[in-house]
């Protein structure tokens, strides 16, 4: 008889999650508006608004009466095991929110806020000094974070705990530095291979019939647009509001129909995690991405492994030229194949081939260290990021906007957020090599256009686990070990062995 | 020296009504996503948040801390005369929203949300049964609403009360018998003189193009794109955000040029309207729309005074005939004049002719009034709908979705809102008869797609008043006398004699 009350107080947890989510999610709502609809003119109401609901969320998420719930739910040994893991999850967010001040996470919004528009400002004008000293106050910000939260060893450690749980400088360097390594190799290679280069792909592709064909491939991936939308806005990004209302947006450039295509791939990548999460778990730890790096391993694998392999290539191609048949007549399947798996430094990180991508990533990671350590001051910035480019990719960065204001992260006082994407990108490929081995023939059920038996699996291994576990837990529990970038040195090599002929 | 607290009073004050602006506009925000955006399927998230929101935001609005700033401001003679008109405005709306406890707000609104969701599904089905019984639950609230509200003689008047303050049933039905008896005997010599119809417009324009030829349209009366926007949804509305966001929808049909262009005009004239209020008084009684009724004014006044008139055509003739030469090759400037100006009774309010709407209002008006008074059942509102139908327009109605189900303001909750259309087409032909007397050769400035002289007018006389005054004080004010439907009956004979050639 002692159940009824039990089980009460695990409803009353479930009812404040659901308040605090939809909170996030209306102020998610707000910036997705922000991002695709709004005129920018009223920049400066949206950010009074959203500050506000960021306020209210973290009063909420650090309530006494939702502790009290939380305390009296995590010593009861009546709850199943499932039940047990959501609320040490919020338990640990609880703690983990609770070290940030209510009157600092306004000060932070404030500033995130006058920074956004000092980032506009700086890019139209190509000139990192105007944003400057608003950049300045965000890493003091998030050095001041760093000292809120705690660390054992680096302060970096304290914020890249706020996207990857657990994650360390020594883990992420150790990473880096085999990565690094190996792909410096294949980067040598490759360029020593560059003889046979297939045509390229600059023409003309109408931008109409790229989104009509974006939306097919979208479609026919899983995406389901009964339960979200495809938009377009500067820069692609997708929003999981709930699995009934996930949406994602690209761009489309018209001589260049990869940008468009591959961003739609990557999107949707998000959009099925975010499709296929727990609708009764929502806002619960177990209804949630496991994390930023998870979330981009989706993303990566079904751009990457899955759309620019040449089991899709083929399975598509035919469509793909129906619909720009003048433009594709003269390349074939193959010669498609090779042209969107090129491999060439380039300054922009969003448009970067998959190989010199890390490098992007790795710059980044070391400057942003240095600037939470305090190495390096920020008006040091576009120098710094000059020298690893020059280091790193051989190039001599000519302005800032193609240069450190090509990303809005830092201004948004988003520090330590970058890695996830290099881990996004290993988790794929590693995930990606336990589904091959797990489906058979999963190669050619890609040529036949036939994604349910790998959605499926990952459904079942992956989103079926909401955050209940870390990104780690959970790549060791899908594929039998910790993170490891052979996985993805394999799948590279195998790949441009066939596109460059390289051993 | 005592003038610092004060003046430090109404900066409190005024910061409370930023903050409870805030809230209404994010409710706002999400109901415009919800219409434009989101897939339906996600409904029962959006429906929570906003009631959620709902809910805060009353509290907000009836707190004691709020309501001792307002009296500690109210008897402050050192305020200047436009402050205390803005405190006086605000404590009445404090005292009107005192008399609805929070939980009927919550019951209301949830009430609301179920009832949108048994409209749609009614209308899947063509069958009112399936709302029936949400309506039966929103009218018994709307019953309730007006106790707590309160009334002198008609529990309708205290709903009135919501759109339009001070407005009774009495002065209501005198408006709309003098209303009826006039556009009655226009509608008979209409009748009788339909021999010389223009050509039919009736013919396929391309839908890009319509969007396109609007766009122009809008930005040329002087909608500012850089503040606002234009999207489609299912049917056509306007929303205020700020003076800097201020967002416009239309719906095209391909087969019907008007329903766009009249749509874009009708909700331009919103637009104007919200672009127009004072950016500084953001929130506030002197930074908001007078009403329902003044702001219908200004997008029937465009739609029909400016945008059905002669002159417009004889201005725009020549750019529409440029985006659709081989449909309009055969028809003339006049004809085309003649073709959007008929009247013709038919079964849907937002598609009736400027004459017969006021009946499709009347109609509804007689129905809420029944229903608010007991004096009719909901579930006899299909069979009372086609007799009034039969009665007023000569019309059969044959189901439901040519019926009783074509709007959605009832299943909203939304009762007393249909008169301020019908008002709203008599103060806009009220004000533009004044702004005719005002400005010297509108006419020809129209002719001249010169609108500046009339948006101006329109901003000294109208926008720049908020709602510090009522629609009868404003119409007073600007016209000279309180509102006389004899402006209307004019504008329309003058018009009619032209199109129809009758005296």
């Amino acid at each position: 008889m002692t159940s009824a009350p039990i089980h009460n107080r695990y409803e009353k947890y479930r009812k404040m999650l659901t308040e605090i989510a939809d909170l996030e999610k209306i102020i998610a709502l707000m910036q997705w508006d922000q991002e695709v609809n709004m005129p920018s003119a009223a920049n400066a109401f949206r950010a009074r608004q959203i500050s506000r609901m960021a306020a209210q969320h973290h009063e909420m998420a650090v309530s006494e009466d939702y502790y009290d719930v939380l305390a009296s739910l995590l010593d009861d040994d009546t709850l199943n095991n499932h039940q047990q893991m959501n609320v040490q999850r919020s338990m640990e967010d609880y703690q983990q929110e609770k070290r940030l001040p209510s009157e600092f996470v306004v000060r932070l919004s404030e500033a995130v806020a006058k920074s956004h528009q000092g980032w506009v400002d700086a890019q139209k004008e190509n000139n990192f000094r105007l944003l400057e000293p608003h950049l300045e106050q965000i890493v003091a910000l998030k050095r001041e974070q760093a000292q809120l939260l705690g660390y054992k060893d680096h302060p970096y450690d304290a914020l890249l705990n706020n996207y990857e749980k657990g994650l360390t400088v020594v883990e992420l360097d150790e990473v880096f530095t085999g990565l690094k390594h190996q792909l410096g190799k294949l980067l040598d290679e490759i360029r020593g291979a560059r003889a046979t280069a297939p045509p390229s792909l600059k023409m003309v592709f109408p931008r109409q019939k790229q989104l009509d064909l974006c939306r097919v491939i979208a479609s026919e991936f899983g995406f389901d647009f009964s339960r979200g939308r495809l938009d377009l806005s500067a820069h692609p990004f997708s929003l999981d509001l709930n699995p009934r209302d996930v949406r994602i947006t690209t761009r489309i450039q018209e001589e260049d129909l990869m940008e468009s295509l591959s961003s739609v791939i990557h999107e949707v990548g998000h959009g099925l995690y975010g499709q296929g999460l727990s609708l009764k778990e929502y806002g619960l730890p177990g209804g949630e991405a496991a994390s930023l790096s998870i979330h981009e391993s989706q993303s990566r694998l079904w751009e990457n492994q899955v759309g620019r392999s040449e089991a899709f290539v083929n399975g598509y191609y035919q469509l793909i030229s129906n619909y720009f048949p003048e433009v594709l007549k003269d390349i074939s399947a193959f010669d498609f194949f090779r042209a969107i798996n090129q491999v060439r430094p380039s300054f922009i990180r969003t448009s970067a081939d998959e190989i010199t991508y890390h490098f992007h990533i790795l710059i980044r990671y070391e400057l942003e260290k240095e600037l939470i350590s305090g190495a390096m001051e920020v008006s040091y910035l576009p120098q710094g990021w000059k020298e690893k480019y020059q280091k790193y990719l051989g190039l001599e960065v000519p302005d800032d906007n193609r240069g450190v204001l090509q990303d809005l992260h830092w201004a948004h006082g988003d520090i330590g957020y970058f890695p996830t994407y290099s881990l996004g990108s290993l988790y794929g490929a590693q995930f990606y090599a336990a589904a091959e081995k797990a489906i058979p023939d999963l190669d050619e059920h890609i040529r036949h256009k036939h994604y349910k038996p790998l959605l499926k699996w990952l459904k079942k291994n992956i989103f079926a686990h909401g955050r209940l576990f870390t990104s780690k837990e959970l790549c060791e529990q899908v594929t039998g070990e910790p993170l490891n970038y052979k996985y993805f040195d394999e799948y590279a090599r195998k790949k441009y062995r066939i596109v460059y002929g390289i051993k």
